[in-house]
């Protein structure tokens, strides 16, 4: 286990942390040669049946392992395993793909000896090739999970396709006197608007937590943090976050009504918001990370919603990609983000510089927002003046390498 | 007045034909020196007052010259001549901004001899900068107006941004046995997602109609063409689309209960159509222009929703620009829409290629579909297999240009 530092009842960051941190997880990746180089298969497995969550991309064509794996949580509310590919998104395959997917859930099973029903199943990739399975299912045989933070990070490896970089993350904290872990490993790149998932993401923990209520925290966490991340507007049809909880931190099982529950809420939402930051920075072709915070609107959905839109605007992306302060592309974007606002009394700044104040012009320096716009961090901030909520939202830059990416993706 | 082969009934494309081919129109259009070197200032008049129709951007963040424009045709629904500014939108200026648009109304009206009120004003360009009233308003002295096809063309590459070309159709058919003209000027290029509108167009005739059924015909056909147009998802600030007739082709007026209703319809649909197509190709960075095509859908609004969406799909669009035969990304856009579809039922056609049928991929020749992509038109056909209506929406591919553009556009 990674090194930590707990603070009683303090939540705070595990260096080197990972879905192998929480006690009874294991994971690892391999290169089964579906791709030239780069590792293509991966897996989690847990000592015990873990209580499971899960949310799914709300695109109506969903891939076939979304269906599998919705039927493994469906009986019993528990998990032992994921396995994932990634070259292949197994979608749009017909009967072949739901055969294939069950192969692969069957496989999985009987290399761990579990259950079939234990196992989820996850795929990544291009839609409508056919997952190689004739090297997937020796791949399978040959993964060998263990609990350090080198094999969680062949795992994160493992699910990645255009991403340039794996994306981890783990904190811990106090519940009942007890520490426990939340680690969480992702894959994001393109086809990212979550609406919700459009990527995928693992997070394992150690807390003692129902099933139900583990689907409960996760999809309220879901809305203001995976579902405010936006690459390129377009919604995946494989894109899930699966949760997993072993129970093994031996503390009261968390529930609403539990004293810690929103101390629970609160540590599940640093992992999730900061696997969302990971995915929107290394979104295809970024440069930059792009954070836009809306405030005095009326409701935190309102907020979310613009901050989204702003994020989302092919203008305002290109317009970071270029370091020009053009708050005219952020205005537009609030004009038709379909949430009623007061024309007359909006304010932007963009880094600490106001550029708009009553929604009118505020003679500001060129150089000094440029100067913030060549960040690798780039910050927007938006007061609507028309109530008292709050929504941030996340993305990244548009550049010359997204177009890059996607004319020459599959081909 | 440009030459006509008029085949009694029929309506047919008059060739060189513009906004002055109508009986009753002139235009212009000038350099009053805002940009470096290109025309930034138009004009188009009527010798009567026209009928006038429009419609706006549903961004709630609107330009003072649409408000202006609104108030001009509110008195009495006619109109005698639109200004058109292009280099600044005049947007989100405040007072000064309102103050600017009534000063441009009121110079053109005393320049050519009419009531401030038979003035619509608009402009096009960059949020946030102040028209540059001190070229503006001698420009506006300067405009002579004329009935040729160079003067049109004036006037066309007055209104132009990004624009790489102007944008002109003309159309003549037979109303009560009498030649009727419709012709039109449009602008696009960025900012296009029309929701209405995002972009501008100006659509003259001389068939007597009211305004009140000009705006019926308008608001009908804008569903199907200029809101049926997507570059980069982004609602301008801005757009109009305003029509105005003269009546001096002397045809009983035009109502719902006119026998040629239908026919004059269906004209007046032809040039938004062509108008709307000219935008899509021209779009910022485009190389190609993109017709997606929906059928078999539960309904026409259905149809086109579908259809827009796919064409607004960056990884579509990317795709199409790197010539991939990419289907995966036609139907995860399918799948996103917010139409109710039955997964299993989907065919695909790029070009005359089928590529999946009823949900399941077919084997088809890679080369062939990237010989359809290398076209400078691609069509892109959907059949849902769920009802009888259909609708197309256009687009153009995402290219690097794009990003160079508005990377750079305002620095």
């Amino acid at each position: 286990m990674a090194s930590s530092t707990t603070t009683s009842g303090q939540m705070h960051r595990v260096t080197d942390g990972s879905v192998h941190t929480p006690l009874g997880f294991k994971a690892t990746g391999l290169h089964a040669k579906v791709k030239r180089k780069r590792k293509d298969l991966g897996v989690i497995v847990c000592d015990v049946p873990a209580s499971a969550a899960a949310v799914y991309t709300l695109n109506q064509i969903q891939a076939a392992p979304l269906d599998v794996t919705r039927e493994s949580i469906a009986e019993g509310g528990t998990l032992r395993a994921v396995i994932v590919n990634s070259g292949q998104a197994n979608a749009v395959m017909g009967k072949v793909g739901v055969a294939d997917a069950y192969e692969m859930r069957d496989k999985t099973a009987k290399t761990f000896g579990l259950d079939p029903r234990d196992v989820a199943v996850s795929s990544t990739g291009t839609i409508g090739e056919r997952v190689q399975m004739e090297k997937i299912l020796p791949g399978i045989e040959a993964l060998q999970p263990e609990a350090t933070a080198a094999s969680s990070n062949a795992f994160a490896e493992s699910i990645l396709t255009t991403d340039t970089c794996t994306k981890e993350t783990c904190y811990a904290t106090e519940i009942d006197g007890k520490t426990i872990h939340i680690g969480g490993v992702a894959k994001g790149s393109g086809m990212i608007h979550p609406n919700m998932a459009t990527m995928l993401s693992f997070v394992t923990t150690d807390a003692a937590i129902a099933p139900e209520h583990l689907q409960q925290a996760l999809s309220e966490i879901t809305d203001r943090t995976y579902n405010r991340i936006t690459i390129d507007g377009d919604t995946s049809t494989n894109d899930m976050v699966l949760t997993l909880a072993s129970g093994k931190a031996e503390n009261k099982p968390l529930h609403p009504g539990h004293p810690d529950w929103a101390h629970f809420i609160q540590t599940l939402e640093c992992v999730c918001e900061a696997q969302s930051k990971q995915i929107a920075r290394d979104g295809e072709g970024a440069t930059k990370l792009v954070e836009v915070n809306v405030k005095g609107a009326p409701t935190a959905e309102d907020a979310g919603k613009i901050s989204k839109q702003i994020v989302g605007s092919d203008l305002l992306k290109t317009a970071v990609f270029g370091t020009d302060g053009n708050w005219g592309r952020i205005i537009c974007a609030i004009g038709y983000s379909g949430v009623t606002i007061d024309p007359e009394t909006i304010d932007i700044a963009i880094g600490p510089h106001l550029t708009l104040s009553q929604s009118e012009p505020v003679d500001f320096s060129e150089e000094a927002v440029t100067a913030h716009l060549e960040q690798d961090e780039v910050f927007i901030e938006v007061d609507l003046h028309i109530g008292d909520s709050s929504g941030k939202a996340w993305g990244c830059d548009l550049t010359y390498d997204y177009v890059r990416i996607n004319a020459g993706y599959r081909t």
